[in-house]
């Protein structure tokens, strides 16, 4: 990389930049950052936001300045990056399985004794547990249950409990929760439909964190819930830590999913776009960006939306290529104009990019390197 | 990056891996290499490959080696990259248009005078002529001509010609020849379906240049053609330097176009994989691997297909996460088993990687840096 972290731009605006550009209007960003924080205050939950959204360092920062009590991630890399970085509190969603990532995970561990991780199977825990008993590590593990996903985690209720003894008379381990992610929910189109489906997830969670007290097991931490349903899980009767993550950006997937009485989802606002260049004038109604597959993720059934002119119809062009239909457009785009785009989904979008432009107005104020991105070798 | 290009990895082997990881079979990749190479001299056909499906200059070198005159690249960044790495003969098939684009390009067509970069525009032309007669450049050009996909190009006969004479009347450039890339017949399927598309496309070109051959311009260089049509343009009656680019890799998308006599198009083998490990087994049907839709493109329709296990339906369970649905699989799965995956599409599944384990049966015998992947700042 060319750049420092955090290091000043001097004179350099959003016109200077190559296309395309992940930018990320610093004004919305930081609207969307104090909003979950003082959310939090206020409902009194406990935010520990995952940075799969942004795999950014400069932002985990950001976050826990403001207020977080550590960050979650999904990859081994993503942990190792951001403890390197010196985050505090990171929880490993997913389950590590397996010799060579088990043994990076030691070496972490043991540098930063804060470090959770999820399990959700008996012979993965008896090979962490060997693992740390080499290391002479005591690794804080959480429970990752199945609350309506169904891709990981225990069922609740017995077999969460069974995991539990386990782990409970396994000394190189410590118990600290469940993980109770309801990523089936957290995209419910309509704020009531969304709210009975996280509801029902969640009840599983605490009956089974009631279950395990019962049988003198402390799981004391109950961590799920996302960007979607961080004001239907901060009401519930039982603590939630939250995880949301894509509540920095936003994206046209979230949008759609509507607010508590409105159609749209505007809790947040859409802080993140890609800016590209017009790069050719096939005909009257026709223009194609250069920003195509490799600049946008394409898991979901949405184009990106054109936010500098309205009604223009993007659809996907190749690699390096987006192609905008202009019929109904508000009005003519001309060669090496510099449209921006909402983006459809933020994750894998952002894990295309190396680096964010931090922009306020047209200077852009910061370069934020996506250090976490892909996958560390090896 | 923790490894060195090209640097032995010692007795590492794919066991060792953490995943998910790209995973490129030498001997396959070699014989595809050599495939395209001996059909290159046995038709008597230039291959100037596309590198935007690996952006590696360790392959890039290879295919050098193995007689092609040069490379096609898709952007800039991936020019810069290239060209660092000392390949020679560089191609730039996308338009650079902008002021921030076309700097760069005259720092690096300053250095490298046998840089190429396609134009369809007339004001394009003007800027890319003016920023070379001031950084005392004469810049290659190719005109790309739009032969059907209707993305970018000049429209072929008279506007085409048009172009050409400004071109000629412009001291600071030097018309190379035409681009006519004919993306959409790449992946017509059935061997006579593509046959004809390519065909007609071609033709339009050839008439094109033969119109300003007339004319007295010289566009001696012809390019075009994919993977999936080099054994149809190398036939025709008029000389089609080749940029084909998955052929060293291949993916799901392309073995579907069918062959000439046969279902399948497996003309070339499917090199490259994604090597996963089974992470959960929420039930006896169902398995999770950590690979999800940041270790794939989800441009196309077809899920990743599991080439160590039969008969394994995968679907999309997230960033990190495949779901496999073990209901018709020929063996059950265990635990932390390591599962290659063919991929849908390889150029955008190889921008998701910072490298490719280059490996010979279990052996991973280097480790390349996918160094031009992404966009480089700014």
């Amino acid at each position: 990389m060319i750049f420092t972290q955090g290091e000043s731009r001097g004179n350099l605006t959003k016109h200077d930049l190559c296309t395309p550009a992940l930018i990320l209007d610093l004004d919305m960003f930081e609207s969307n950052l104090n909003k979950m924080a003082s959310c939090a205050r206020d409902c009194r939950f406990q935010l520990r936001p995952h940075t799969k959204s942004h795999k950014c360092p400069v932002i985990a920062r950001r976050q826990i300045e403001a207020g977080a009590v550590g960050v979650c991630v999904a990859t081994l890399s993503e942990a190792e990056v951001m403890a390197e970085a010196g985050i505090p509190g990171i929880l490993i969603t997913s389950e590590l399985v397996g010799k060579p990532k088990i043994e990076r995970l030691m070496t972490l561990a043991k540098r930063h004794p804060d470090l959770m991780v999820v399990v959700d199977n008996a012979e993965n825990v008896r090979q962490l547990a060997q693992a740390a008993e080499a290391h002479k590590v005591q690794l804080n593990v959480l429970i990752e249950m199945d609350v309506g996903s169904h891709r990981t985690g225990t069922a609740p209720g017995m077999p969460t409990l069974e995991l539990a003894q386990v782990i409970a008379r396994t000394p190189s381990l410590k118990l600290q929760g469940l993980q109770a992610y309801a990523g089936f929910a957290a995209h419910i189109v309509s704020f009531e439909s969304r709210k009975a489906g996280s509801e029902e997830a969640m009840a599983k969670a605490f009956e089974t964190q009631h279950l395990l007290k019962k049988h003198g097991i402390d799981a004391n931490l109950l961590t799920g819930g996302s960007t979607g349903t961080y004001n239907i899980d901060s009401q519930l009767q039982g603590a939630i830590e939250l995880q949301a993550g894509s509540y920095i950006f936003m994206d046209l997937d979230y949008r759609r999913i509507g607010g508590r009485g409105s159609d749209l989802y505007e809790d947040f606002g859409c802080a993140l776009t890609v800016l590209s260049t017009v790069i050719s004038r096939p005909s009257a109604d026709w223009a194609t960006v250069d920003a195509g597959l490799k600049a946008f993720s394409t898991d979901k059934p949405y184009a990106p939306e054109c936010k500098t002119v309205g009604n223009i119809a993007y659809s996907w062009g190749g690699d390096e290529h987006g192609k905008l239909n202009l019929t109904q457009a508000d009005r003519q785009v001309s060669l090496g104009e510099r449209l921006e785009f909402i983006i459809p989904h933020c994750d894998p979008t952002v894990n295309l990019y190396d680096c964010i432009y931090a922009v306020r107005g047209e200077k852009v104020e910061a370069i934020w390197p996506i250090a976490a991105r892909g996958y560390i070798p090896y």
